[in-house]
């Protein structure tokens, strides 16, 4: 079918490609007329405004979102807002807030303008893997880009959630899951890398693929990660996190769900970006005070 | 290669099913005579005591240890001794503690007897897909057992990781590493359950299978699990643990590794076996000292 993605980043990029692969039409646009440009030459339509995307699609249009969540989002719903009409269908395949794309279709209903929130997995690997999509809509609107969500996704890789917003929460979830198990990967690493022991952590990755209980696709990434640098003495300890483990939590603390690790695993990624954390000097300065414990000062190591 | 499995248990019995399968001789013997019989009549070779199975053995013998950890090992190692020459192997496969598989190679260092500490991973899923292996021992012994491994596991599934502890000490890490994976899960498909959506947690975990980041052969159990019973209501929310996640966590605390959620993993798990929680009654008797409030006496619940 034709449809329209917004946002040629990363991901939006890949999956234009994977839709056009396939043999879908993708009118592109973008912020920045660069990717338009790139991606016109791959063979996809060019689009100069938004307006001008609209009225390169056939009726009923369908325009996939791939825009970094929160404002971004709102601006281009705004924007498609005044020229798409009734049926229309804005597909938000982005990590946004599940309660926001509530709102969003809510902000929509009144035009008739179809809203569906999709969740999508993968990264840099769904353009050759496919993506795994979860997504949440009306029955009419989603039968509607089946076609979109079969070649995007990998046999059996989509799933129509429920209604609107339940895309984005099953995706919250997903990614909040992924903070715990990276964290468990990860604690278990150093517990090899520490040990008495001179362990080969690729090795060890590589054979843990192969029979083993705790075999996943991160761990084949595990093994990708040691294999270019057992000892990952380039990089910083200096995690990110996008919204989603935060949001994880928050529905868990909502529904009286305890979440003790996925709670800890976000918590371990805010203390990785802290390397001047006032508690630990409020601790380390308590003892002082109390027990006349030696406190580091900053000066000690040379700073 | 001709060999003798001691202990026929869930583990031990399909061990020796995958090695016969494979075209291997296993002398069986277990603490109760009736594994042996069962097991003499898929085509292993009874014996009637260790010293019998000892004798039934070609030299260097080589004895597959698959017993519970801690005495079991012990006793069975003592008696061992007793039959075994220089040059014998003895592996204990089991999941014994890394520091304990150090002292019974010391101890048998005098006599000359080999010893190889073999974690096994795999399950009751290992007889069909194989088991991961992960050992450690002297170069000659474990090169002399090599043919029983490349059996036992599947393709690139057996690691020989370093001197003797450094088998069990992987396969600890393993097992750490594979509690915060069930937590994670765990804990994500609580949230998706509460959830103000009515979500289909075995669809949900089937397609995450395809394409996400997060698929793993724990999801794929996942996905039987509910598909089988949605609800889980048939259970009751008791987890045990078997040692390696507490020594995944002393070792964390020995090398000064924060292991944030393996603990937590842990702690989760001992919390489970504890429905009358002396902390939990001492909060509530404290907030009913400072402020008043209304503390659940076991009567109100018919108990």
């Amino acid at each position: 079918m034709k449809i329209a993605m917004v946002g040629l980043g990363k991901m939006g990029g890949n999956m234009t490609e994977r839709l056009m692969q396939d043999g879908h039409e993708v009118v592109v646009w973008n912020l920045t007329p660069e990717p338009v440009e790139e991606y016109a030459k791959k063979g996809a339509i060019p689009s100069s405004s938004i307006a001008d995307m609209v009225k390169k699609l056939p009726k009923p249009r369908v325009v996939w979102l791939m825009v970094p969540s929160g404002k971004p989002v709102d601006q281009n719903i705004r924007e498609l807002k005044k020229h798409l009409k009734k049926g229309d269908i804005i597909i938000d395949g982005g990590n946004s807030e599940w309660q926001d794309s509530q709102k969003r279709a809510k902000g929509l209903e009144s035009s008739g303008i179809e809203f569906i929130d999709c969740g999508t997995s993968g990264g840099v690997w769904g353009l050759k893997e496919g993506y795994c999509l979860m997504y949440g809509g009306n029955k009419k609107a989603v039968d509607h880009v089946e076609p979109i969500f079969k070649t995007l996704a990998p046999r059996y890789g989509y799933l129509h959630c429920g209604p609107v917003g339940s895309g984005h929460y099953v995706k919250m979830v997903h990614n909040g899951i992924e903070y715990g198990l990276l964290q468990a990967y990860a604690e278990g690493f150093t517990v090899l890398h520490s040990a008495p022991f001179d362990i080969d952590l690729q090795a060890v990755s590589k054979v843990w693929k192969h029979g083993s209980v705790i075999r996943s696709w991160l761990l084949d990434l595990a093994e990708r990660v040691f294999k270019a640098d057992p000892t990952l003495s380039d990089l910083d300890p200096y995690v990110w996190d996008s919204g989603e483990g935060r949001w994880t939590v928050e529905a868990a603390l909502h529904q009286n769900v305890p979440a003790p690790i996925i709670t800890a695993s976000l918590i371990a990624r805010i203390q990785s970006r802290d390397s001047d954390s006032f508690a630990m000097k409020t601790i380390a300065a308590l003892r002082n005070q109390f027990g006349g414990h030696a406190v580091k000062k900053k000066a000690d190591d040379g700073k």
